[in-house]
């Protein structure tokens, strides 16, 4: 409960949206892993505004590493990144300062700080500092791929226009998971997300936003990651994903269509193949009992509509407590969901060498000559 | 990642279903808090099995305090409780124990636990575990009545059927939570509760099983609880939930229906009331950048199917490596939904109690004279 | 801040002197580690009381297993063990439950569990718990020998008689070790275990009672444990050791004697042997830098004298806050010093693995093939 | 074990010597504490070179606030801040990078690290981690004072020269600690510190170094913070004092000089004053079984003397696996014990806060009205 997600690597997320800068400490990373710097930037540039479904403000995102790299690859020290914010408007947010805007953390974020918080343009709460998370899970991603683990976020529904699924054919879906992670627009039918673009920007026309649910794919993994309750991979998964902004939902292979199943269809039945233990169905998302069975792990999320709509809104006036209206200006997104597909890339790389670490940590006391080098 | 939950109040479940005894272990209680045993026995009865839905292993569930509890007050220290397991029946499960149940956590655990494991009944991962799990919760929900925190849990959907939604009057949704305390099957709506358990008697009747929708409200929370990103209460309770066994897709609010809406229709608008500030509408589920507006916290989850069904399955010999076939006998529920209620109320106290610890930790540090008696 | 140490492996000690039982929760163990019941009854043997230099107090011991054992090997869940306790004599205690005994905690609890601990025989913060350690971190102990890795410690001071020191020559030494651990009173010299006993029967003779300095030595660590600063080696054995009760001061290699050397002289030269890197003196007790460097890890905490004799004392009567004079009856150590050297193993132990779990947490993320079976 | 401290309030050190900047990230403090620059610029330097008796590196420490601090009062959010590294002479270094040189951690730290860590001025591991250490502390230190909680460190003992001790009289010890904070070089006794100055200078001239005992007194504390066992003030405190470089021993109250004590001795008398209960002598230095009882906390470290002294030393040269000789040049402090004064009041102003913190959360659970805003 703080400002620091993990335990064997852990991810601290610091900086308010119109503060000096937005930064990201990394502990947990061995000596000796590349840091990819033209990779965090291309990710960085999948989370960007982009043309006009996105807003405008266009940092350039320039990452400063202040420790934990050393000529191109990480120290196993603490790791540090900052991104100075440069292009933010206060003037916008200034006008209207008292006005709680509805659907965001304004209320909320007034009553926890007491006062004290810098809340311009979202101020710690801001979808910024998925900026510098984006940059520092980059490192994860790429050691991750180097493993065989390989991860893709695609739009399965957006302004109620639904994408394909991911196959559950082995060769199909690593070349899905491949594609994904080189296209502008994340869908895996082009004419979906042809459709999706329009709604969007229909939305935008009248003033208003709209959300949409990422699915994610994640194959490579080793049976055996997580443990029972507590430890459990959903749970795991589900921490980090829930601390994305506009996440409301999250679900594991069936999800919530587990409630119009039987048993009999909900099972996955086991079988041998090329002398592995695999699934003929996948409902349980590649999880059994909190713990990875080999297959791919998929899950769902569901993203609000984002809440800076230019319609007029009922509020109230924080500072004189009384009814008004609110009609916010500025620069706001009518929708997030797609650039939000590479944040749960992101989200899933931590979580997963997360749970490597807690699997490797207890190697040593498995029978054996052990290896200390 | 581990058996252990939380940082300020923590709980370790231990215990395999057929070893001597499950246990919990409780810190960071304070001293003094009065240790309600018919309560406790109270929501164990309420999670037991009953009736023709309901398997037949009936333990006593007798608990017995270890530690930490004295002329039935906490003591402030570690406090552990322990419940023997007598009616363990080991026979039904040893006949097939090289069987891999589909659905279950017989594969992942053996892979895991590198066949060191006590899987029978399900080992460690088995529902057994909630036993413990709601007997030391209820010594939190005990706590939290006292301050006038409430929670309740209904079926909102199971086998197809759908229960009434919890109501927006409050003075009618509080009515609704003490009524859902003190009923034997958590329906808002008698009728729909007798569907429902037609309906599993059905799928019981052709060896099936069946799952559901459980829906939990919380009030009486006050404003400022969670943190954003990584401490939200999003984040903190689905950690919880997604422990809880079956449980495959948690969503806040208006959740995944979030997907069909556009921004105009998701905000909850602002107003006074009573000179207090509150939403028209909850679509955010009482929670807005993580941290809570005072509303009240509504959040559903989706219980899978019971794995363990009648019908032939398709399976693997783990031992052979070859397939199989496998018909389970012994005993179990044709559907565990309406006995989760009790389950995710002690998930949502236990949270709700360590948000508090984490919000009064820094009380110390605000303007004013403090008092540390 | 806990009743729990540890974040890989962790342990967790409950229960009250006088309360139904002891017990301790370790989690983080793999599985398949053999769990040798007569090796943890022999290290509870030397923790327990023996002959007229240690109190009557003579419990079985008799540990029973709750989980997290099957078959004689972890399952790779959470361990529980408990200890019931039989021959606990309230009787003692009640007469004088509100004159405050100097040099023990009863003001510091009364004060912080409000009157609700049960404080009888000192309750939770009694020297029983250190019998639930003992047992718990022998599992440890044992597992460690399998890798090479082994502990010892030694009363280096007890009663103003010193013993000889650790050996600088490496094959003495690791003789030394084995022998200590097959001693019955922990000393290098025979004749200076004999004075020491002789000096603690002087003091018990006149009613009081006496400290000791222990001193500790591991072999067969690797270089590169630990973490600079706040992940010291230093740090995480200080921190388990000032668990003890008891414990007053720990120093590592020259300690304190540091505080009358120049550099020249505290520095340890470094050198080749045998291909491997050694320092020619080890001043700094196998630690620079907060990481082992490969030399026998040697530190010395100082134990207090028991604060419980049976001189008249003077103190408060805590219900009536008014001064008072107290003289203990019951059963109590002269010395507990020797007694402390298996606690003090204990902790190495479970520090050590602790250290090694941190360090193989990391491994999979290292240059070259992984595997993760 | 990691770079982070804490779990209530959380400490992460960055940087390398020779980076782009060392820093710190803060979280768990309150909105709206006042952040005090002149004071932090004031605690940096006393840590900082001064004089003949240290070395010439003169940082001019400029703090940077990256995060956390709005308009002077801290948010509540995570506190970033970093000091540039702007007078390093990697040149010195780079010289002999091969050559180990004894009393640090080079050989550690490039076992740990494979190769891949900046070594260059110590790396990590680096003393100049201390000034982001002091900066932060800074503000727990203030936060302290205006509860009436105050720190005091002073040189017990330098070069074999003794100062006087803390009185054992209430109004003195308060006029000692605030006098300490104000002096240049931290001794109760002037001629002790010009004594021992000379000795310092001593040895620098013969091109040796020499080490100290750094006393530290805490007055104002309530009885009942800590926590028996794993959560005792001296466990604690001391995993911090371990994390200063060169602390090697810390010992409470009488500490190793109770070896040498009888109990009758040892006990503090209890008695009560002006209606408190107080101590008739403090041999426990406030703390019984791990939870203080509200007498003057009193703790002792040892500081090793400075490794890098410009006699020639024998060593070992890492990449030629061979013998060699070492002879440093460079800028090195003979002494650095004066200088690590405020880096002990640090650390002891940051382990209060965090015990306060643990010690608060609890307070909601306590009988009688509760209050959240």
């Amino acid at each position: 409960m703080s400002d620091t997600y993990g335990k064997h690597i852990t991810l601290t997320l610091t900086g308010e949206s119109h503060g000096p800068a937005v930064g990201a400490v990394l502990t947990g990373l061995a000596a000796g892993i590349r840091v990819d710097e033209p990779f965090m930037r291309n990710q960085l540039e999948r989370r960007r505004a982009k043309g006009s479904i996105s807003t405008a403000r266009s940092e350039e995102d320039a990452v400063r590493f202040l420790s934990g790299v050393y000529r191109g690859y990480t120290t196993g020290t603490a790791l540090t990144l900052m991104i100075e914010n440069k292009d933010a408007q206060s003037g916008a947010y200034e006008a209207a300062k008292n006005l709680l805007r509805p659907g965001h953390a304004d209320y909320t974020a007034s009553v926890k700080y007491r006062g004290y918080a810098d809340l311009r343009g979202g101020g710690h709460a801001s979808g910024r500092l998925t900026a510098p998370f984006v940059a520092a899970c980059s490192i994860l991603t790429g050691l991750l791929r180097s493993k065989g683990i390989f991860i893709a976020t695609h739009l399965a529904e957006c302004a109620a226009v639904s994408d394909l699924p991911f196959s559950e054919e082995p060769a199909v879906l690593e070349q899905q998971i491949r594609s994904l992670n080189e296209t502008a627009f994340p869908v895996l039918n082009d004419s979906s997300g042809r459709l999706m673009q329009d709604a969007i920007r229909l939305a935008a026309d009248s003033g208003d936003s709209v959300g949409g649910i990422l699915e994610t794919a994640v194959i490579g993994l080793p049976a055996g990651l997580g443990e029972p309750f507590f430890g459990s991979v959903e749970s795991e998964l589900a921490s980090l994903l829930f601390s994305i902004p506009a996440v409301k939902g999250v679900e594991f292979g069936a999800g919530f269509g587990f409630a119009r199943m039987k048993g009999s269809r909900a099972n996955d039945p086991l079988r041998m193949k090329d002398r592995q233990i695999v699934t003929s169905s996948n409902h349980n998302g590649g999880i059994n009992g909190g713990i990875t069975n080999g297959m791919p792990v998929i899950f769902r999320t569901v993203i609000k509509p984002t809440p800076s709509i230019y319609m007029v809104q009922q509020t109230v006036d924080y500072e004189k407590r009384c009814n008004a209206v609110l009609q916010i200006s500025g620069r706001h997104d009518p929708c997030i969901a797609h650039r939000a597909c590479v944040v749960q890339d992101s989200a899933a790389a931590l979580c997963i060498a997360e749970l490597l670490c807690a699997r490797c940590g207890t190697k040593w006391q498995e029978d054996g000559a052990w290896n200390m080098d």
